[in-house]
């Protein structure tokens, strides 16, 4: 039962799984694989507040080590479908061409992952060891009711995953450019000062929190958190908003606030930032006689899969296939490795991001061969050296 | 006919005289007027997108110099009656105190400035000189349809005022402290920095225009404008808001827009304070290779009365009734005096105003008299010397 990756594909497309609607496409992926050989569990949560969403973990194999693709069938909305050159959950293949809402953002990476699969399967069985899909309907939207949830399914259940592939659209241009090792962590903070309305003719009795909360910003922009550390960009603090609402102009406010949000490496932590703003803030506000506060949240930790036999079997695979050596990079905005990190070593490979989340989303048929030959000699090499691959896994926990 | 001015403070008070409603106050005033023997004005003016507003020039005698008294019988809104120990528009005095709206600002000191008029007329007529009423109904509204209208209405009358007394409430604490011989201008103006708008993870694609908004704020608020001037505190700028409105924690804004108020002295012009920040903004965005725009709009020029005959004599008067001298001022907020300062030598006493605009706005009813007592010796003092005046006036003009 061969699966042709760009027809597959096509018709998962064709499933309109606008996050959180399962739109067929976790149907379509279960009875594939079950006619595979794979056991299937579908994995449907909620929460108070939050849409339910579907989610399929799918199995072959029960030897370790355990091989995961993770990744998510539902995508963003078309936006205006009028604006598309062709209807964006037709799943139109012409002129070499794969077109629709998901052809990169991921929708052809799982259809690659899942032809890779069947051929190895056919090939070689599963002897070696086992073949996962982690796939969410919830990664578009809050992630509340997606990876996480299905990550703690799985501890509750002994299945372990022992090494993690996201098919995540990793490449700016071209197939091959570029593995994701890792992500920067986010944490965004309020800064608010605290001042004392009045006239703008009567200053003395007034407090002007806005000179203060400029002072502060000054001086957070002006920090440089570090240049860059191995594997990471250097860490970058944006000042995201500044607002005070103040409609008059005779009137001097009483309060004034504004928004940061830091991108960081692995010389921080979200904590450390946190505390190095507040110090930060803390010395203008002294300096100044002002007051000021600072609220924080992390959104997530940085981390990285540090080179070794298994980013070095990805890139590997790419350059066995492409004839390119792959960038191995941390930048970019967060996904759901973040999560699969806490349990395996996780990196990512998938198509062109170009076109993600735009009108006219669409990938090369080729890419989506390639990238099916890319995981398919990654599988092959990943249970070629399966004992050392389950090895690795046990001494890293 | 002589008024007393406690009893007449407390008729206008009755007039529920709310900008722009005349409320009885006009009518009740050009009354005593018309009975001392004023000849009266009223000046409708109305313009559209603004209210209609009532006015009053009065005047008595024909002959040169024509000292006139300038004020408004409009009031602010009481804000929650139920908060008042009285009732703002009873005209209640009890216990030696005129209660109510307008009391300080500025019903008291019209009643005070008629009750003057009244006696000196009594005792010396019209022979030395003119006294004149300018009193307008739109000086706590947008100042629209008052003073201005009416003093272009007296120059296409031919009529003219050779010195002005403004009764606004210029005492902060206690009756004789303080005299304004001028004010501050004031001017307004708006920085927008203008960016790229992009993703917080791709901060190399985007251009954060909050930093830039920032930095120009910083150098603004760095800004010494003078050390104050002979007659006038320092230059004040304060920046009143800061919005950018940005809701998304991970978005870089595409614009920021920042408001500042300068209040100067008589060192600067709007137009030299608008020419200074530009400077100041364009070099902050030069710097950083920003794009950063001001736009401005002066609302009024700095002007003061240069001390001299006029001013002597109603510190004379006060110190005369009070047996202190008071303090020759430019603080506060702006007045009618902006206007009248091109027409002839203006300047401005009254009552005590620490309850004006507030909920108990009230005044002593000593200080309503005492009051009466120094219009009534600064009347006397002008007539007197009133060929000086009118020889002042003309070599001014």
């Amino acid at each position: 039962m061969p699966i042709d990756p760009v027809a597959f594909a096509a018709e998962l497309i064709r499933c309109p799984s606008v996050t959180p609607a399962e739109g067929g496409a976790l149907d379509l992926l279960e009875e594939r694989l079950t006619a595979l050989g794979f056991t299937c569990h579908r994995l449907p949560f909620e929460e108070p507040g939050e849409d339910r969403v579907d989610n399929l973990y799918a199995r072959i194999g029960t030897a370790a080590p355990n091989l995961c693709f993770a990744g998510h069938t539902d995508v963003v909305p078309p936006g205006n479908a009028s604006e598309w050159q062709v209807g964006p959950f037709e799943g139109t293949v012409k002129d070499g061409v794969i077109w629709g809402r998901g052809a990169a953002d991921m929708k052809g990476s799982i259809a690659a992952f899942a032809a890779a699969a069947a051929a190895y399967i056919k090939a070689q069985g599963t002897e070696a060891g086992s073949i996962s899909f982690l796939i969410t309907g919830d990664e578009e939207g809050p992630a509340v009711n997606g990876t996480v949830k299905m990550l703690d399914w799985l501890d509750r259940h002994n299945e372990q995953i022992d090494h993690c592939v996201v098919g995540e659209p990793t490449n700016p241009h071209e197939l091959g450019e570029m593995i994701k090792i890792g992500r920067r962590g986010s944490v965004n903070m309020v800064i608010t000062a605290q001042g004392k309305q009045g006239h703008v003719a009567y200053p003395h009795l007034a407090d002007n929190p806005v000179p203060h909360l400029v002072a502060a910003l000054a001086a957070l922009d002006a920090l440089e958190l570090d240049q860059g550390t191995e594997h990471f960009q250097p860490s970058n603090l944006e000042i995201t908003t500044v607002d005070v609402a103040n409609e008059a102009t005779n009137v001097i406010p009483a309060t004034a606030r504004a928004r940061i949000n830091i991108r960081f490496n692995d010389r921080h932590t979200g904590q450390s930032l946190i505390d190095l703003v507040k110090n930060t803030v803390s010395a203008v506000a002294a300096k100044r006689d002002a007051t000021l506060t600072v609220s924080a949240k992390i959104s997530g930790e940085s981390f990285v899969t540090q080179p070794g036999p298994f980013v070095d079997l990805v890139a590997r695979s790419v350059e066995y296939v492409l004839g390119r050596a792959p960038e191995l990079s941390t930048t970019g905005g967060t996904s759901d490795a973040r999560f699969i990190k806490n349990h395996c070593p996780v990196l990512e490979f998938g198509l062109v991001g170009e076109t993600m989340h735009k009108v006219d989303e669409r990938v090369p048929a080729q890419d989506v061969e390639q990238l099916t030959a890319i995981y398919h000699r990654l599988i092959d090499g990943y249970f070629a050296e399966a004992a050392a691959f389950a090895a690795e896994k046990q001494s890293r926990g």
